[in-house]
């Protein structure tokens, strides 16, 4: 198999690129004594989640059960799952889940999802282990004080089944400080109040060079580190040649002079903007940009004249490559002994 | 099975109002003369596909081969692929497409494309209809002139293996006075030139309603109508009781007063505007917003305090149905009799 003769759209990932990028945060981590916990959101691939542990990794970070049963089915014993679990059916899935996976963690924000694991754990031989989520500033999910964060870790510790473990949050970007803050008075109410902090877990790819500045933090998840891509190129995190995915794509008209459409749209793609403007990078062509996209088609914009021909493959920098990989039931990884191989993205597709 | 024992995210389909929609619009085909080919892209399943047929349309439109195939394999015999097929993979599946559907056709709007198509039908049996893309202001793909389309119609007509079948166009929204300028034109330099054009092909939801008004339109290509979704509420083509499809979610955080936490995030709604504001519409609470998506996560704001429980579920309307039953294999449909049923998405997956 050959570049030149995979069909497009094809997601390509080069495994050089991507091991480079996991060893390095990994010795940044290793040099600032955090744990790392990378996030496979991002691959949803068990080849790499393997290479993420082998280089050092404390164990994986999953978005939803799908995903961490994907993993458990890849031998992956070490999973923490940032969610707020509930319903019976996930409940029962997450029980089925810790007979096979020795060390999982899920996290929770509120009562009414601790009551839930505490039904379903009661009568667990291992206890579960429960983070609660604190919000430092993205008002996404998370308690909003200290205080609550206490009164839930307390309601986890005095349920039978349930384990606490330590506190996470998912800070905006630039939000280490507030982090810092946040952490600080919830682990003197807990110290206050007896109860163990394990771990504090933060995470997030866009301040992952300055993870070392909340002092409290003992451990970090990222995800989009593996791969990288334009938001992290454009936030300054790194360069265009440190992104290991990349979207293969063929010019199908050149319609007009300054105008092209390739055969990657937002069904390829996704209409991920993360605050840029455009839908993409084209590599090798800086001042191409990405202007729409409609399901199957892309269109390329330039000032200028004629530049690319029809049946001409170029290659595109998402903008975020996280939604990307999540498109596509395989991938073409390009292996360090430089041979194409076709993965199944095992994590995908099982959306509860 | 019951609605409570989904689990969630999940899409649900109202087959009663999916039928209702399709037939009415068949009616105003039918009323105006105008041949109604769907688009198969919003919904990706045979079920749907043989519902329109059945209920008078000429044949289906695809997007791309796997598409075409993943229908082709349900039996469907009359696909129109309004897209230019380059290269050898692709040009040697769409021959081997041509084999077992009998009436084909494909769009082509440049000489690299149509002469892909003549070499690799050059030795078939029965010759590949092929339409002319015309640009009538949408700036996508499509020739810009009539003179061009004729042009291009003559190479077709001149290419043992293919057959000029006519002119097809995806015209902008409110763009009907331009295509009939653009297809009266051309339909009179194809006349000059002896060629017969047998079908003008126009298509588009947000305009369907006006369909009949571009006099050359022989043929209408829609897919949305369907299911409907948010973009075309707004837009004034349909009601909140047309929307057949919504995305059934639960509420996993309720983290202060005006705001919860769904577990309908990107992954599931997607990114796609399509140029209104929010992610998408809380069926019953109309002055409820989708503000922003996270992969797993969705954030609903309003103006006031509590709202919603923890562990309820809620129906959302996304802005654009066809991108979001592309991130599934599975949906469920309540059947006419009430019971619901679980289809695969038989043709997603394959990106090309």
């Amino acid at each position: 198999m050959s570049i030149e003769t995979i069909e497009t759209p094809a997601i390509l990932i080069d495994e050089a690129v991507a091991r480079r990028n996991l060893v390095k945060y990994q010795a940044y981590c290793d040099e600032h004594g955090l744990a790392l916990r990378p996030h496979i959101k991002t691959h949803k691939l068990p080849h790499f989640a393997k290479m993420q542990m082998a280089a050092g990794a404390v164990g994986i970070t999953c978005q939803k059960l799908s995903e961490a049963e994907a993993m458990a089915d890849a031998g992956l014993d070490d999973i923490l799952i940032t969610y707020n679990i509930l319903g019976p059916a996930k409940l029962a899935r997450l029980r089925r889940l810790a007979e096979r996976v020795p060390r999982l963690a899920v996290t929770a924000d509120n009562a009414v999802t601790i009551e839930g694991l505490a039904r379903a754990f009661a009568d667990a031989d291992n206890a579960l282990a429960v983070l609660i989520e604190c919000n430092t500033g993205a008002n996404r999910c998370g308690v909003a004080t200290p205080g609550e964060a206490l009164e839930l870790a307390q309601t986890v510790s005095n349920s039978p089944g349930l384990a606490f473990r330590g506190l996470m949050t998912y800070p905006p970007v630039g939000g280490t400080v507030a982090v810092d803050k946040f952490m600080t008075g919830a682990k003197e109410l807990l110290s206050q109040a007896g109860l163990a902090c394990a771990t504090i877990s933060s995470g997030g790819s866009p301040d992952m060079w300055r993870a070392d500045s909340a002092g409290g933090v003992t451990e970090y998840r990222i995800g989009t580190y593996i791969y990288n891509d334009r938001s992290l190129v454009e936030r300054g995190a790194c360069t265009w040649e440190d992104c290991a995915l990349s979207v293969l794509t063929t010019v199908v008209s050149t319609p007009a002079p300054g105008r092209a459409i390739i055969d990657a749209g937002s069904k390829t793609l996704t209409s991920d903007l993360l605050g840029l403007t455009g839908f993409g990078h084209v590599l090798g062509h800086d001042d191409v940009s990405i202007v729409t996209l409609n399901e199957e088609h892309g269109t390329l914009e330039w000032d200028g004249g004629a530049r690319f021909e029809i049946g001409e493959t170029i290659r595109i920098v998402p903008n975020h490559v996280c939604v990307v990989s999540n498109m596509v039931d395989h991938v073409w990884v390009r292996g360090e002994d430089g041979d194409l191989e076709q993965y199944a993205v095992a994590a995908r597709g099982g959306i509860t």
